[in-house]
């Protein structure tokens, strides 16, 4: 399977934020919708073989995480455009405002889980069971990386990750690039998918 | 340079529908404005080597092309999100109303045009000075197909192109695949500028 992990810097972490205005009060939530829609859709279909954290950790509340499951969610649940797909970012902080314990997690929908975990704690729990890559422009070029079995990857958003999170991934991920630019996260999603697809990696 | 021209067979050539539910009322102008994001936006960055036409075939006044010239469009005026690129088709259209001429290109903002261009007519004024590629699962692989010069592709939406302009590209355009499934035209888009990139093709 394939784990998409996505640090969001910013994003809040309360379901205050505009509709009408996603890049400018949400802390980028727009950026994680696409993202969303790159690790998930294909054409009249859906990719059951994906998992995505969002890892929020904007104001006020940080940190929030929110799991998409896609072996157990509804593939009509996650449509491809932004505005929907905030509507359920929206509704998972929502189900997060009672929630104490660090750990636990609340579904929120079929497949679609909130809680307090922060960052570590997530890829802690992903590096038991797939490898773990960071998605960085100054990384092994992808073509000579061998993938199998469970694999996972790290993104930054418009920010990067901060130091911190750098130190802490460097002795258990491996940096790749896709490419001799800086890329959007979700642009990102859709070529790796696109070319483990073509290596035949599930 | 690099082309995209996405035929959308639904797309509203008015501006009346609703920027709460595009998926449900423009003929499915969320699509393109992720194709917009796909073509144009780097990480802090904007392709300016990049033109996209998009060629919108659905009710009430078809057709209508719009043109954006990555080279003379003022970098902010694109958004990442869709809200806002949606807000940007519609103020094309909406200046498209009183245009009568089959050809004449009316400039919305810097860089964006509007016609009332056919499909045709767009893929005949591309071919004068670009190597048409037509992006389809069953075409050739993209990894064996050669880029130099100017190149441009076209795409289809969710629907696909239909039989008659399929008939139209046969003799012009080959046929390349990016991966072994069908993907959304905005996935396909970010692989294709990726896999330039890498290619140093500019």
């Amino acid at each position: 399977m394939r784990v998409f992990i996505i640090k969001a810097n910013e994003a809040r972490t309360d379901a205050t934020f505009s509709f009408k205005d996603l890049p400018g009060t949400s802390g980028r939530i727009d950026l994680l919708c696409r993202a969303l829609n790159a690790a998930f859709h294909i054409s009249h279909g859906f990719r059951k073989n994906v998992r995505v954290w969002l890892s929020l950790y904007g104001p006020p509340n940080p940190p929030k995480a929110i799991r998409f499951e896609g072996q157990i969610m509804k593939p009509k649940t996650l449509n491809p455009d932004e505005l929907s797909t905030a509507k359920l970012i929206a509704r998972a902080l929502k189900g997060a405002k009672g929630l104490r314990e660090p750990s636990k997690e609340l579904e929120v929908l079929p497949g679609i889980y909130v809680s307090n975990m922060t960052f570590e704690d997530i890829v802690r729990r992903t590096i038991k069971g797939a490898t773990l890559y960071y998605l960085h422009e100054e990384g092994e070029d992808i073509s000579k990386v061998k993938f199998s079995g469970n694999v996972a990857f790290v993104l930054g958003d418009h920010i990067g990750l901060p130091p911190e999170d750098e130190t802490f991934l460097r002795p258990i991920a491996k940096r790749v690039s896709v490419g001799p630019r800086s890329y959007l996260t979700s642009h990102v999603i859709a070529y790796v998918n696109i070319h483990l697809d073509r290596l035949g990696v599930l």
